[in-house]
């Protein structure tokens, strides 16, 4: 037995030796452990994916002698970018589904779904996402009337770019029983003519009245989302994403691409709420790891409020631009606390959407009540976009221990809505990267695709200059909340991982660590900021292996 | 009477009217009074230099009908740039004597000292300034015998980069009768060799020794050194200067060349010290304004330690790289709070050189001493380079109400000399220009020249990428305390401004304010940061008035 094991031990560690692959001529830039830039030349990783060595040629070739050799030619490499916030089948839906985000004006709308409705088969919904009536300078919302006019023999049901509103055409809204009779639902808004009929647009938890009966997908049209979103998610750069809300379909996709090597991003997923999927999900409580560090399932989503440009976040003094309006908490404080206490307690990382000032603070109470109670101070709970906080809160992020898990371009795209929403006084604790940074925070950064572009040099862009892509405005929006491009290419890498529990794995290029890897058509450390928006992404590497 | 007075009025209406200037087709960039960034095409400004409105060429042709106008053909325009900290003589000097700031070998700065020499009048001193033994990579001071070796002839005394030390000859070291027997003064260091000889370089208050036996410069070198500082100020783009210590003849030189119209930047002047010199100049009181607010002679500068170059910057703990050595407080606490205090109860402003933590925590416990028993709020002290601070002690330049007066350049010119200084913990507190604006204080920046370039451009862009003009180190040395291009622009005009109390006068380009204005020949605000340091000054305009 003995003497037949030694030509098969050989010949594995002969397999394992010529699997190693070395990329070089690389103008590679990553952090490291201590935290500072370095760049490197070469870097080697073996068949499963690990890092086994990156520095200069000679030093790498000495850790990898018999390694296959990928000639970067000069190109600037990075670790993978991770997106902390972000919905892989909206962004999935959006690619399969009509998309409106880029309709200016509400007759290019009408046009553009028209236009989806007659390719489509004329027994289904027709869904489609992405409008906002502000890029349209409506000064509205959108009608039911006017959908109908377009589309009048099937349900539509359209989500607004944050997701926080739904636009609905008559036979919707009979399906859904909407009529002058159904009250606003609590955390909700049914937008109503002087008669009190509905008019078309619901608003955060109403949102659901239409939702509920609209058919879900089946696992082959989940699948397709899935696969759209994947290569777009490759295509921009991504290695990693946090999915903020998943149900038990999603999970088992994930781990069955996860089983196929179809998983080309890691995905640390969220489970959205704590209800019947929840009680389905955890029964064996968080999922650190599955499938070779691909997928995790060990935190939870929650909603405390809406967005701003329904107005439905939760704000402590009204809305500057509609003084009767103070948005929406959600819950109220024993609700929420009850469902963060539920998850929590079996032993799950909780992150809870909160956009406005009342409903950050609503968050940060309750966590500071929670987590000493629950002693889950290692779960690293988040709080997702922290958008408008009060300046007396900014702190407690640190006291409490709380990481803000922010999306840049959120900044430059709302910067006008959002300052006609909240004024000039409460937006300085707005969108506050640098006052986070400065306190000790570590900011987790994301995009929320699809209400944003999955691209996150978009983000790193934002980050640094403040400004859109056109330039503006001058020398950026309240520029005295930019980040460093070391900090904003951090907040995109170590702490993403950090803000997954993942930051021993990935978000830095070292040994130990998977290789992922992007490599770029520019050098991001030596061109204008101002372009950082441009840079395009010609390949993506995923634990070793190219997935674009 | 009456009668003939008429025609007598409307000639002179009608020559002020013409007299008015339109400057147009400019790309003009300012802050407004709110403090946002603005875009201007025209700019007109009264024969007094004074300005009538700033706008689009409609608005501004409205206000001034009548006036001459100048083409900007499209170039950018923005307010004349202020350095709050400089020495004007110094630069003069610099430009006239003998400069050995570029040199990078002790055997090059020798060559240099020798060719300089022989271009000299036999008879005199000479005199030098600008050399830095860490640019020579020497490890060590250089000696007198090492300069006797190239000239044995004259008293030589060449001055260190900082100003904190000085490095004579032989023949200068025996004019000043610095021998083995003389004492270290207080605040002071000989350095000496094994036997207790001086070697030839005298470190901050043994500066003394051999300055005081340097004679005076007479008038005539004196105007030929402000001549040289005001031209080179003028095609840099400054229009305003902070000078951080002048003395009797120096105030009487500034007065003359504003008298006679040829004072070409706006000087904000400090009396260098407390004594005899500030006991005749103060007779009058602080001179808040002369010549059409040309010139200002309402501070006082006084010192509260050495440099960190030369190990005379005092620290609470050792130095990191010399574990004996604290560096030099230059007085008891009691000796500065009388100087403070004499400075304060005569109504200056008092602006106090700080380098290290101990000598800037020195001060902030005198200003939160003397700032309420002399009521000189209003009065708006600052601290000069405020460069290593004790975290703790950060926050109080707020409490107490202390401008910080910061150099730019000093970061990326000091940066791996400093680190070694005070270590990688002490660092967080040093240049920390983000902890400033984020705590709320206002830093007027300056240069500090000669010891870096007075070009402001140089301010600006390291202020904004914290690396040198070669990009290095990656991404910024601690790029965590970059400012953004708006607060760099801003630190070198409204806030300087402020710190020289003319924040009403000039920083900006609004109407009733001097059209201190430059041309330059790129668009700061569209061109990459990273080129900052590589824009040029085409024109200067102080007070209306072309300069350069």
């Amino acid at each position: 037995m003995r003497l037949r094991q030694i030509p098969l031990l050989c010949s594995l560690i002969a397999a394992g030796a010529h699997a190693d692959t070395i990329i070089e001529h690389a103008n590679g830039y990553t952090l490291n452990a201590k935290g500072d830039m370095v760049q490197f030349d070469a870097m080697a990783f073996d068949d499963q994916g690990r890092i086994i060595a990156v520095g200069t040629a000679a030093q790498v070739s000495a850790k990898a002698p018999k390694a296959k050799r990928v000639d970067m030619k000069g190109q600037t490499v990075l670790p993978g970018l991770i997106d902390a916030h972000g919905h892989v089948f909206g962004l999935g839906g959006m690619l399969t589904q009509l998309d409106l985000s880029a309709t200016t004006s509400l007759p290019q709308a009408l046009k553009a779904i028209g236009a989806y409705a007659a390719r489509q088969p004329r027994d289904g919904w027709l869904i489609g996402r992405g409008w906002n009536q502000e890029n349209w300078k409506l000064g509205r919302f959108p009608t039911a009337a006017e959908l109908d006019a377009v589309v009048g023999d099937r349900p539509v049901w359209l989500e607004r770019v944050d997701g926080h509103a739904g636009w609905a055409n008559s036979r919707a809204l009979a399906l859904a029983g909407v009529t002058k009779a159904t009250p606003d639902p609590v955390g909700g808004k049914i937008m109503r003519d002087a008669n009190g009929n509905p008019t078309g647009v619901l608003v955060d938890h109403a949102v659901e009245l239409v939702g509920r009966v609209v058919p879900k997908l089946n696992d082959e049209q989940a699948r397709r989302q899935l696969d759209a979103a994947l290569a777009e998610m490759a295509r921009v750069g991504l290695t990693g994403v946090d999915d903020a809300g998943i149900g038990v379909q999603q999970d088992r996709l994930y781990r069955d691409y996860a089983d196929h090597g179809k998983l080309t991003a890691r995905v640390y997923a969220m489970i959205g709420g704590t209800g019947a999927e929840f009680d389905q999900l955890s029964k064996n409580g968080p999922l650190n790891s599955y499938g070779k560090d691909m997928y995790a399932l060990r935190a939870v989503k929650l909603y405390a409020d809406g967005a701003l440009g329904s107005r439905g976040a939760a704000l402590i003094e009204p809305y500057s631009d509609e003084p009767n309006s103070h948005g929406l908490l959600f819950q109220t404080n024993e609700q929420i606390d009850a469902m963060m206490h539920k998850a929590m307690a079996k032993g799950y990382q909780v992150n809870v959407h909160a956009i406005g000032d009342a409903g950050n603070r609503q968050i940060l109470d309750t966590f500071a009540k929670e987590i000493p109670a629950t002693h889950t101070e290692a779960q690293r709970h988040r709080i997702e976009h922290a958008q408008v906080v009060a300046l007396a809160d900014l702190p407690r992020f640190q006291s409490i221990g709380i990481i803000p898990s922010m999306q840049p371009t959120h900044a430059t795209s709302d910067k006008n809505m959002a300052e006609a929403r909240v004024g000039h006084e409460r937006i300085k604790g707005a969108y506050a990267w640098r006052t986070f940074l400065q306190q000790g925070s570590r900011i987790a950064c994301g995009s929320d695709f699809p209400v944003e572009s999955p691209n996150p040099f978009y983000g790193i862009h934002a980050a640094v200059t403040r400004m859109d892509h056109e330039g503006q405005p001058i020398a950026g929006w309240y520029p005295e909340q930019e980040m460093s491009l070391k900090e904003a290419f951090r907040c995109f890498t170590l702490d993403a991982a950090y803000a997954g529990h993942q930051e021993d794995k990935v978000g830095s290029l070292e040994p130990g660590k998977y290789a992922d890897f992007i490599v770029i058509d520019r050098d991001m450390f030596k061109i204008t900021p101002y372009d950082i928006f441009k840079i395009k992404v010609q390949q993506t590497w995923v634990g070793g292996r190219k997935v674009h």
